[in-house]
C-alpha cells in the first residue's frame, strides 16, 4: 500500500524520539508548514525538547534561514505525553530513538499497531538497517530507513534504506516527501552496512587514523588537509563530479590517469587495523591539547553556527553563481 | 644550508612551468606582494599565459577578494623567455611542470645549477615524491614537494614532504613563508604514494566507486551524499575535530562507538579492485548524461566561481563566527 503522504499539503506528522536528531526533525517538518507531535518516553527529554527547539529556530532566524518568526513557526509544534497522541492521524513518522536494535524493535512493535495504515515510518538509524527491526511487523512494507545528517535543518541530505519487503512506492512517497519539505533524499538502492554516508565517511576515516598512526602526519594536519583543501569543493559537488572536472576529457580521462595510484593506496591498506586503544588514546591526547573537554559544548555551538552561514552562503551562491 | 626565504621582504620567487598550477601560483605569490617571474618550456604557454591569469585576477576581484587593482597586482608578474632570467635572484621557486619523472628529473637537472644556493625549490608534484627525481642533484637538500590543491589562490592548502635527504631547515623557511604568502602549509613527515590529500581522497573515492560498481547508489547519488551532507563540515573542519564533536565526551568516546562499525567497512574492502574499463565506462556515461562532453569547460568555470564564492564566504565566517 502507498503510504497518503502530505507534499503539498499540510497534515501533521509524527516524531518519536525527542534528542537532538528528533528535535532537529521537528524543526524541519515545521519549517516546511506541517503541524508537528513529537513523542519521548522520557519525561525529562519531553519537557526539555521546545527549549533546545526554540534556541536553533532563533538561530535559524539570525542567519536569515526562515521567513516567518521563530514563534510562529514553534507554534506548529507540540509535545505530546503518549505514543497514541502523538501518532493520531499523522501523514508520516519519523522515528529517532535510541540506535539499537532492543529500542527499535521495542518502538516499531507499537507503532506498528498504532499508526494509521496510510502513513510511512522512517527511522533516522545511522547504522542498523531497517530489517534489524522491522521484520515481525504486520505493516513492515511502510518501513524504511530515512537517515538524516545532523543537524537535519541544517544539512539536507536523507538517506532513504529500504529493508527487502518495503513497497517500493512507499521509497518513492518518503522521497517525494523529504524533497517536498526542502531535504535532498538519496536512495539507497539495497542495505549495507552503514548505508553510503557513513561508508564513505569511514573509508576516508580509516585512512587518516591510519596515517597518523603511522606518523606520517599529525591529526591537526590531516584535519587541514581537508578543512582547507579537499573539503572545500566537496561542499557543493560530490566526488565524481569533482574528478569528472579534474581531467581535460572528463571522468574516464580522470580514471585512467589517477586509477593506479588510487588501487595502489587501496592495496597499501588491505590489512586493516581495527583503532586500537593505544592508538585512540593518542589521538585523543592530541585533540585535548586543542580543545579541552570542558570547551566541547562551546565548539559543538560554533560549529552549528558554522553551518548556519554555510547554509546561508549556499543558497545565496545557488541562486547568485548557479548550483 | 638554511635558505634565505622571504616572509616579511618581497624579494623575487620564480614560477616554472606555467600551465593551470603555475599560472595559479603566480597569485598566490603576487598577491603577497612579491615580484614573480614565470618561465615554460613552451614558447605558446609563455605567450598565453598572462591572458589566463589576467583573467583569474579580475574574477578575485569581482569577489573582493583582493584589495588592489588587478593591474597593479598583475604589474608584478612577468614572464621570462629562459629558466636563467627566471631564477635571476629568486628567494624560493616552485615547479610545476608536466608530472613525469623524466621532465622533473630534466627541470631539476637543470634548477640544481642556476637556481641561487640561498634558494628553496618546492615542487608541485601531486603523487611523484621529490626522491625520484632530486637524488642526483648536488643541492637536493634545499628540494622538497609543495603540493597545492587547485587552483591555489583559492585552496590554501599545500603539502610539504621532505625526501630523504630535504634539509629540515628548508622545510621550516618554506614552511614559514607559505604562511607569510597566505597559504596552508602541512608538514606530511616523509614521503608516502599519494601524500597525505591523495590517499584521503582515493579512500573515499575507491568506497565511492565500489558502491557504484555494486550497484547500492547512482553516482549522482553518491555524489549528493557529499555536495549536501558529509562535505559541509569538512569545508570548515577536518575528519578529527569532527569526529571529536560527535560524541558527547570527544573523539575517543566516538570511537569506541563507531570504530567496529568502520573497521567492518574497511574489512569488507580487504580484496580492492581496480576500476575496471567496464566500470569506468558506466560511470563515464552516467556522468555525460548530466552534463556532455562539450559542457564540461563552462561548468569549470563554474566550479571556480563557487570556490570564489565560497573563499569569501569562509573569510567572513571566520570573522563573524569564529575559526
Amino acid at each position: 500500500m502507498a503510504p497518503d503522504l502530505p507534499g503539498g499539503s499540510r497534515q501533521p506528522i509524527a516524531v518519536i524520539g525527542a534528542g537532538l536528531v528528533g528535535a532537529g526533525w521537528a524543526i524541519v517538518f515545521a519549517r516546511a508548514g506541517h503541524a508537528v507531535r513529537i513523542y519521548d518516553d522520557s519525561a525529562s527529554v519531553r519537557d526539555g525538547v521546545m527549549a533546545l527547539i526554540a534556541q536553533n529556530v532563533r538561530d535559524l532566524k539570525s542567519f536569515d534561514l526562515i521567513d516567518e518568526s521563530p514563534e510562529a513557526l514553534l507554534s506548529r509544534i507540540a509535545v505530546h505525553s503518549t505514543l497514541e497522541a502523538a501518532v493520531l492521524n499523522a501523514a508520516y513518522v519519523q522515528e529517532s530513538v535510541f540506535e539499537t536494535v532492543e529500542a527499535k524493535t521495542k518502538i516499531y512493535g507499537a507503532l506498528d499497531r498504532l499508526v494509521p495504515a496510510t502513513a510511512a515510518i522512517g527511522s533516522s538509524s545511522s547504522g542498523i538497517p531497517a530489517s534489524a527491526f522491522t521484520e515481525r511487523c504486520t505493516t513492515r512494507q511502510r518501513m524504511l530507513i530515512a537517515h538524516p545528517v545532523n543537524p537535519p535543518y541544517l544539512v539536507p541530505l536523507v538517506e532513504l534504506v529500504p529493508a527487502p519487503w518495503t513497497d517500493a512506492k512507499t521509497v518513492d512517497a518518503v522521497f517525494a516527501f523529504m524533497k517536498a519539505v526542502g531535504q535532498e533524499p538519496i536512495r539507497v538502492r539495497r542495505e549495507v552496512e552503514g548505508f553510503v554516508l557513513n561508508r564513505l565517511q569511514g573509508a576516508l576515516l580509516n585512512e587518516a587514523w591510519a596515517l597518523f598512526d603511522e606518523g606520517y602526519a599529525s591529526a591537526e594536519d590531516i584535519d587541514k588537509t581537508v578543512a582547507v583543501g579537499l573539503g572545500l569543493r566537496w561542499s557543493f559537488m560530490g566526488p565524481f563530479e569533482t574528478i569528472d572536472l579534474n581531467a581535460p576529457a572528463g571522468v574516464a580521462d580522470y580514471a585512467r590517469r589517477l586509477g593506479p595510484l588510487y588501487y595502489a593506496v587501496a592495496q597499501s591498506r588491505c590489512s586493516p587495523k581495527a583503532w586500537s586503544a593505544k592508538l585512540i588514546d593518542k589521538v585523543e591526547a592530541e585533540r585535548r591539547t586543542k580543545l579541552s573537554a570542558s570547551a566541547l559544548n562551546q565548539r559543538r555551538a560554533w560549529r552549528d553556527r558554522r553551518l548556519m552561514a554555510l547554509a546561508a552562503h549556499k543558497a545565496k551562491a545557488a541562486k547568485d553563481v548557479g548550483s
